[in-house]
């Protein structure tokens, strides 16, 4: 029987597992991001943590194809960490290479932590049983990633699958993060939500649960559950923002099945039917077909990616 | 020494080319399309071709990698034709299953006509160098091809880089062939920068060479050639919207080049300073360093990637 680790690499927090050949769940813990002095330790101290659990369950290097880890930066077909990591304090460096010499030789496959955990999902999550995949996070910000014939699309400078930046609406005056208006992150993300809310609110007087209280993504699609007919029409307006650039997405990957992810997700089964009909009103007919699910591994998406790659080959240029 | 057939199926002819293990082209030669009779004869008569061609050279089998074919319309991940193809009268049918029948079991390796040139042009021609390339055929419509780490993005239903149907206008009135408005093809094809032409001449009385004669995609690149402001602010708008659509892309599947190919693109060189503007307005940073090429191998792109596909192992699926 052979193993695999998933590392997951995050500002607070390195997520780990241990999977068997069969992409079962053996073990599962966390360890400290140590992000001070440019996060020089992160990497001996994750490598560590992964020989000192060989060494509990007597693992030998020959028992371990490898380990795969998430980073939140780009990758490039090599492993290297082209662009560092800033959320880590990672100046450029080659992540496979530094990680392979600290782990004595055992394989290390690296990749975006956002393509990283849709591939999680393609695998054992809410796009399982797929391989044309796209998973779509909903948090702060909106990511993406995606699987084509059960390989993840990298791009070519790690930069595939940035679909938080489509451009979708002209008449955007504010700036978004990456410096250009009217980004698909500026409606569909949490803080783009709260966004569309505040719009929403000051256009006139109608009653809202949602008025004079903290407003959040949260707070408006439990309103929505709720009933109030407010939060009705700022979902509205969500659903046809991300709906409209999804349709774009599914022109230029025609995937099965898109899984959203991300803390926005939480609003559960609710949050579907918003982005559906927009999608559908969109859509190009021939990709029209694509499906919708909800992510189903949370926290845990990005370990179940790291080895899903290692133990099914999941990267296109690892073949 | 190994060889390989390329076959690219059109409305009118079918183009063949014999190439060997190297890629070089030993030999190309057209038969008419026999689309009568739902098109029943196509395949025996592309087969007899190509077996008509080996014992013309004295090829046996063996020396035969295999032969790969483009035709217009949709092929699943096993080579059927899942919705047939209008253009030559076919009804749904399994185009690998078939047409290795008919050349008595030497391997046949199909796909989509767009898909198949798109990745001649990334092997051989506008796009070589480099292995994700996007290429755009601006002809009566705008059609796609995406390949990711030297491989075809065919997607779930083989409708992968569908790129003419992105949506692109909020304020468009007419409605495009898929039945949506506001389409890139609205605006990026042949036919849509005929559409600019006429509304830009609607607009006021301007002078320019256009007036009064008859419109097409050339007569509008052929005036901008010689000065005309009213051709090059049609150009501007032309480029506008493919920038601005090519950006999306990019956010998307994050190319090395987009190589532009199509009857538009004989323009030449005077294009791609049109559409690199808007590109580079509108394109998320990291992947905003694409490069843009002029297509290179006209008719002869499809033979190419068709032979590619099969020296090369080009589709996702075929590993």
């Amino acid at each position: 029987m052979k193993y695999a680790f998933g590392a997951d690499i995050g500002g607070t927090t390195v997520k780990l597992g241990l999977f068997d050949g069969e992409g079962n769940l053996l073990d599962k813990w966390e360890i400290p991001t140590r992000t001070e002095e440019k996060g020089k330790n992160i990497i001996p101290d994750v490598a560590a943590s992964i020989l000192g659990k060989m060494q509990e369950r007597a693992l030998s290097k020959e028992d371990i194809l490898g380990v795969g880890v998430g980073a939140p930066g780009a990758v490039d077909d090599d492993g290297a960490m082209i662009g560092g990591a800033v959320n880590l304090g990672w100046e450029p460096f080659h992540m496979r290479k530094t990680f392979e010499a600290e782990l004595g030789g055992i394989p290390v496959t690296p990749a975006n932590d956002a393509n990283v955990a849709a591939y999680g999902e393609m695998w054992k999550g809410g796009g399982r049983g797929n391989d044309d995949v796209v998973a779509v996070t909903l948090g702060t910000g909106v990511g993406g990633g995606i699987i084509t014939k059960g390989k993840l699309l990298t791009g070519s400078t790690g930069a595939g699958g940035e679909i938080g930046h489509i451009h979708i609406e002209d008449k955007e005056e504010e700036v978004c993060g990456c410096g250009h208006k009217g980004c698909l992150e500026q409606y569909a993300s949490a803080t783009g939500i709260v966004r569309l809310a505040r719009r929403r609110l000051a256009e006139d007087d109608a009653p809202s649960c949602l008025r004079g209280a903290e407003l959040s993504a949260k707070a408006v699609f439990d309103a929505v559950k709720a009933g109030d007919k407010v939060a009705n029409e700022i979902a509205e307006r969500f659903g046809y923002y991300l709906g409209k650039g999804l349709a774009v997405v599914a022109a230029v990957v025609n995937p099965e099945v898109f899984v959203i992810g991300g803390g926005v997700s939480k609003a559960g089964d609710v949050l579907l039917p918003y982005i559906e009909p927009s999608f559908k009103k969109y859509a190009f007919p021939p990709s029209a077909g694509a499906k919708f699910a909800l992510a189903e591994l949370g926290n845990d998406a990005g370990i179940y990616g790291a080895a899903g790659m290692v133990l099914n080959q999941g990267l296109q240029n690892a073949q």
